[in-house]
C-alpha cells in the first residue's frame, strides 16, 4: 500500500456510485510528484522487469514513471484504434470497455515484445480486469513472460483480480478500494 | 536543438512520402531515457511555467517529463472523446487531424486551468498545427497565458509553427526536419 496516494484519496476523491473520481490527479490532471511515487512503489515490485506495457490513454505516465525507476526500461503503449500511419504487423487482442459500454482492439506492433522479454503490465485502474487480460493475452501471442501486473487503484469490489490470478499473474495494486458503501470509499 | 535526439532520428527514422516514422522510440515504444532528456530540454525554455497542457494521446509522456523537470508541475492532458464519466463543465475546441482525416473535439475541465496560469503547451509533433491551435484556445478561453509550445519533432516545411507564431506564441522545438526529399530527412 502506497501511503501517500491513500491518503489522498481518502481525502480527495469523489464517489458517484461506483465511480471513483480522482481525475484532478490522476486521470485528467496529473499529480507529477505522486505520480513518481507511483512509478517507484510498483517498479520495485518485479525489478526482473525488462520491458514495461500499458494501453493507452491513461496508463502512459504510470508506465513512464515505472520504466524511468526500473533504469529507464523502453515502455510500449498497446493503440485502441488503426490510424492511417499502419505498416508492419501487429498483435491484437479484444478488450470490453464497462465504462464505455462497448468493445475495443487493442493492438502492438510485434517488433516490440521478444520472446526474451519480461514484460511487466502497468494501468490506472482495475475494476473489471479487461484491459489488463488483454495485455496479458498480447503478452503470450509474442511468447514473453508476464513478469506481473501493476496498478495505481484497484477496486477490490469487482472481479478484476480473480481474473487476473485465475490466469496465473501476480498483481500488485498501490491501493486497494474493500468497498464503496454510501458514497463513501473504504481501503483495504 | 537536442542533440541527442537529432542523431537518433538521422540513423533510426524511416521516412513514407511525408510520413516520419519513429514509433519505435517515440509514440509507440517509448525510450524513456531520451523521454527525460526530451523533458528536460523543453522545460528549460520556459521555467516560468505554472501547468503543462497536452492532448492525448502521445504527448502524455513528454508532458510528464516536462512537469517532473519543472520542480514537479501538474500537468493536464486533454481529452478527445467524450466518455461516461462527465460531470461538471469543460472548456472544448476543435481540432482537423490530417493523419486520420477527420475533426476531432477536446476538452479540459474548468477546474484544471486557472486565469493566474502560465501554461506551458506540449506535444510529440508539429505540423499543421491544429491540435496545439486548440490547445492554445482552451486556455484562452481559460483567462489564462501561454507561456509558450514545445514540440519533441517539428516539420519545418509544413505550416505549424506559422500558425502558431501568428497567434503570437513562442515555439521551440528539440529538432526541426528542415525538409524531406527521395525517402530522406535533413534536419535543421
Amino acid at each position: 500500500m502506497l501511503k501517500i496516494l491513500a491518503d489522498k484519496i481518502t481525502n480527495e476523491a469523489q464517489v458517484f456510485g461506483n465511480i471513483v473520481k480522482i481525475d484532478h490527479f490522476i486521470n485528467h490532471q496529473i499529480d507529477t510528484y505522486l505520480l513518481d511515487q507511483i512509478g517507484f512503489d510498483i517498479a520495485r515490485q518485479y525489478p526482473e522487469s525488462t520491458k514495461i506495457l500499458t494501453v493507452e490513454t491513461s496508463g502512459i505516465a504510470f508506465a513512464s514513471s515505472v520504466a524511468r525507476s526500473l533504469n529507464y526500461l523502453p515502455m510500449v503503449f498497446a493503440k485502441k484504434s488503426e490510424s492511417a500511419i499502419t505498416q508492419g504487423e501487429f498483435y491484437k487482442s479484444k478488450a470490453y470497455s464497462f465504462t464505455k459500454k462497448q468493445e475495443f482492439n487493442i493492438r502492438v506492433d510485434k517488433r516490440f515484445i521478444s520472446p526474451e522479454d519480461k514484460v511487466l503490465i502497468v494501468d490506472d485502474f482495475l475494476a473489471n480486469g479487461e484491459a489488463a487480460k488483454s495485455l496479458v493475452d498480447i503478452v503470450q501471442q509474442a511468447g514473453a513472460k508476464v513478469e506481473g501486473i501493476g496498478i495505481v487503484v484497484e477496486k477490490g469490489f469487482q472481479k478484476g483480480r480473480k481474473v487476473l490470478e485465475t490466469l496465473g499473474q501476480k498483481v500488485y495494486s498501490c491501493v486497494i478500494i474493500e468497498k464503496i458503501e454510501d458514497g463513501k470509499l473504504t481501503l483495504k
